[in-house]
């Protein structure tokens, strides 16, 4: 195990309030579900109205001054995705940044109970907190293009044409999200019933109960009209395992 | 088709910024990308907080005063998930509805091009702006937990264990959210690549280009310890299609 895990401080805004029990504050297991999440909702509050915007982007963890950081460290949360110019006066994108939450989940099944006050879902949710800004140093955007590019495939950014040319690294928004705090939930495990349905025995005769995994899976790949080779290996493999392990972690939450 | 589809006026708040040919505004569409969400991200402003509060939760649209409406008719949303008693000041909760952001996503496949800039996501995401207050009235209350649950898989409302008890009445909160507004935006297709990189033979000899498509499946039920019976049709059929069906349909997203 070696040093203790950092953990994000528990305060009055990233604290679980219920279901303590399924609380983490690890910046390690937060980090990790961030960077698996296919798709971050990101949300603002946009100076002119009054309802905050939710907007799927894309997205991971990294630090540019220590780029060996593990993933228990802490960490930047760096987001692709363009952020209309309502979001920003022109003012406050260099000067103050702006507070964001970002929800990373991931839903591991359905929990099927006898009623329906204890059917579930089995899930790994996490959500940061804090302050972006836009990436205008060349050198830290690349950083981070190559960090997003990797995350949808490992190794993909060396694996494509290179370098991105002047009218691509300017029409290319990148978002540094400076974390203040976070916390993570999970649900894993089978169906909790109440003693008294239990006791149903005609319910019981009557009523399918259980957990069904659900997990995110990718079909066979389709090349371009004009690809010219096969799918090299560094895809292949990465590609093969990920539903493999998704299926497999559904199932396994479900048992434990 | 029938009558004309109703849409959301386009205005400051709902308007889709960047690549407006992929925005949508019908009802219908909106309203069905929430439905077959297994998970909506619902944000709030909490009142002793710089930060909005992004949390996943579930739900569906539905009309109470008038059940039989269509999928393309003027919905409310109905969520069932905790929200903090901070969100709600407790004046607040009766008398002035909250303005909440919900987002429901789909992500449908990874498009991976020559170029990091021309790499993409096919998906399928919308957002609705709303008010959002507690369903207080018990028969109201009632509706919405059939059609939430009838939402997991369908007709699990009758089912299970009926009526809930007092006690599973009190302890469940429901939330309808007024929609104001709401628009969609969706990416479907194959890559599309810049010329100069189509041109550069050398580069189509290295880099493998086309559409992963990516899908949400069930895995095999796992019966609780406790289950007396098989998994009945209606469950059976929904599950065997859910993983087929979105595997299909990533498929032909992929091929449009």
């Amino acid at each position: 195990m070696g040093r203790h895990e950092l953990e994000y401080p528990k305060d009055a805004v990233n604290a679980v309030r219920r279901h303590g029990e399924r609380a983490v504050y690890a910046l390690k297991t937060i980090h990790g579900l961030v960077n698996t999440a296919p798709i971050l909702h990101v949300s603002f509050n946009p100076v002119d109205s009054p309802f905050p915007v939710t907007l799927p982007m894309i997205g991971q963890m990294g630090s540019f001054a220590r780029p060996s950081a593990s993933l228990g460290d802490p960490l930047d949360l760096y987001l692709h995705g363009y952020v209309s110019a309502r979001f920003f006066s022109s003012a406050r994108a260099a000067t103050e940044p702006m507070p964001v939450c970002v929800a990373a989940s991931h839903v591991d099944g359905l929990v099927l109970a006898l009623s329906p006050f204890n059917h579930s879902y089995n899930y790994r949710s996490a959500i940061l907190f804090g302050h972006a800004a836009l990436v205008n140093d060349d050198d830290e955007k690349r950083y981070a293009m190559r960090l997003i590019t990797d995350g949808v495939v490992p190794d993909r950014w060396a694996h494509t044409r290179q370098p991105p040319t002047a009218a691509e690294m300017q029409s290319t928004s990148i978002l540094r999200v400076s974390i203040v705090s976070g916390s993570a939930k999970i649900r894993e495990g089978g169906v909790i019933d109440d003693k008294h349905d239990l006791n149903d025995q005609t319910l019981r005769d009557a009523v399918w109960t259980g957990v069904v995994p659900m997990y995110s899976a990718m079909a066979e790949p389709i090349p371009a009209p004009y690809n010219k080779i096969s799918l090299p290996s560094y895809a292949s493999d990465y590609l093969d395992e990920f539903s493999r392990e998704n299926k497999e972690h559904s199932i396994a939450a479900a048992k434990k």
